[in-house]
């Protein structure tokens, strides 16, 4: 799960730190993986930009129903959709979010327009919607968001009894990107529903870069998934990207600040890295982590501990 | 502006890194953040928390009207106060933070609630609304909040042309503070009105950990204030506790963190910074920040740059 070209470009893409992913679903985790990290990819080699990359890259993973984020995205405790997302621009660090996004389909392309459009980094809520509005982006009916299996969980959830302790772990299907492009600029995308049967109005880490992901040409880039309280706490994405300056090798960065995620306050999570060397790593806690990665013409991927396949792009 | 006792209960506040401060409003910006710090001063005196503490300091400056947060936000491009406030506990990275809450009087107290209440760290909008009702905190009309100095502000700023500059430093008076007690543990609270004529929905770094402030017993508290864009893309206040662990002495890590924001975001701000062995300083780019510092039964304030006074407590 570790390459190393420099300069040549590469797209990691993640679909969620998770517990308990049922059976009949792997296949199709794994498939939209890799279908978003061969568009990410696909981009990179036109001689587009890391940030185009990374952006087209969780596009196709928020259309993805299988993935908490965009259609699919799991239910609030009003069983209502209410998502966050950031994208960061690793040339010059310019950023853009949104926080409890509704109605709309592709959060990130919406925090792409923060980033482009406005003097603002993060717009929340109903100011999210004023701006999509303004920006003309399409407004959809909320339940069109909403997968029947997703419906199913929250009742589920909701039945438990208060003695029955939720599973936090199950449903950090977040999305991400990270990747370098061929001037070896970095960018990251982080998109999500966040946790199923959150409060309404509770935002997570997705949205705040240093946490959910953090891109510096002069470092590399960071994509986090995972129990957001925790990954806030500790600020997971700017904190790898420290260790990676500090000369650690990405993986043994990741590897190091889960470790210190999880023994500091007993989160768990995920993350995708990529330095701007083009060295590369996607390292998880949890039981397992959909991941893709596209470098030199072949596509990596997998999803339990110890799988790695590659193919050969055509 | 620094000093150093280990395990000696200090506390330093302080209002917002700004320019263009009014001579007649100088003094009482003095007065402000030197009742903050003498009433957070009292409570570790008295073996409070440093949690308590910085909640005190902060709420007192929210209730005076010479500051950006609380009474006396500035207001949106609709003429409304959205506020952004967040705290952190250094004994084990508890945190709790609001983003876009209106209507309350105490952000800081409701940011508390959300640590201390929910599994949650971060509330929005509407979300934070419906939970501050639930907690029973009072609902107040917003214009309560609002004074005529920023409504008058708000229409000089609209009626600048579009050629005109806006001024991003004049309104950056958000508050904080950063304490540690006798256990030697440290928090830290900031809270906010945001930018002048932001957009409705527009969230800075005061409501994102690493960024608006980050606490840790094992290394210090930061609380900052400045250009929340600026501050988000470089995750001051982790960067600042980096540099102190790296071994850098506070006053030099604040310094090369700001120094850093500028030549590579152009973005202007302040802090105040302790360490767990009670060293502290209070360092900006901009023109002036009022602050404080209680320790040792002496208050240290000031709000120029080379302006350092200090009195004993009775």
């Amino acid at each position: 799960m570790a390459g190393s070209v420099a300069m040549n470009p590469v797209v990691l893409v993640h679909g969620g730190a998770s517990s308990e992913i049922p059976q009949d679903l792997e296949e199709r985790l794994r498939q939209g993986v890799v279908r978003a990290a061969t568009a990410g990819y696909k981009v990179l080699k036109e001689g587009g930009r890391a940030l185009d990359a990374v952006e087209a890259a969780v596009t196709i993973l928020e259309d993805d129903p299988e993935f908490n984020a965009g259609h699919g995205a799991v239910l609030n405790a009003e069983g209502t959709v209410e998502m966050d997302a950031s994208i960061m621009d690793g040339r010059d660090l310019s950023s853009g979010a949104v926080c409890a996004a509704r109605c709309i389909a592709n959060p990130i392309q919406l925090a792409r327009l923060v980033m482009e459009k406005t003097p603002h980094c993060l717009l929340t809520s109903h100011g999210a919607a004023k701006f999509a509005c303004a920006m003309g982006v399409p407004v959809i009916p909320g339940e069109q968001l909403i997968t029947e299996r997703n419906r199913q969980d929250l009742e589920k959830e909701k039945q438990k009894t208060d003695a029955e302790t939720p599973s936090p772990q199950k449903n950090q299907g977040t999305v991400g990107a990270v990747a370098l492009d061929s001037n070896g600029d970095v960018a990251y995308a982080t998109s999500t529903g966040g946790l199923m049967n959150k409060m309404v109005g509770r935002v997570g880490d997705s949205p705040c870069v240093g946490s959910g992901g953090y891109a510096d040409s002069a470092m590399g880039a960071v994509s986090s998934t995972g129990h957001g309280e925790s990954i806030l706490k500790v600020n997971l994405a700017r904190l790898i990207l420290f260790h990676v300056q500090q000369g650690k090798a990405v993986g043994e960065a990741a590897d190091t600040a889960l470790g210190y995620m999880k023994s500091k306050v007993k989160g768990e999570g995920g993350v995708i890295v990529v330095s701007n060397a083009g060295d590369w790593a996607a390292k998880w806690t949890t039981e397992s982590m959909p991941w893709a990665a596209a470098q030199d013409g072949k596509v990596h991927f997998g999803l339990h501990r110890d799988e790695a396949r590659v193919f050969s792009l055509p």
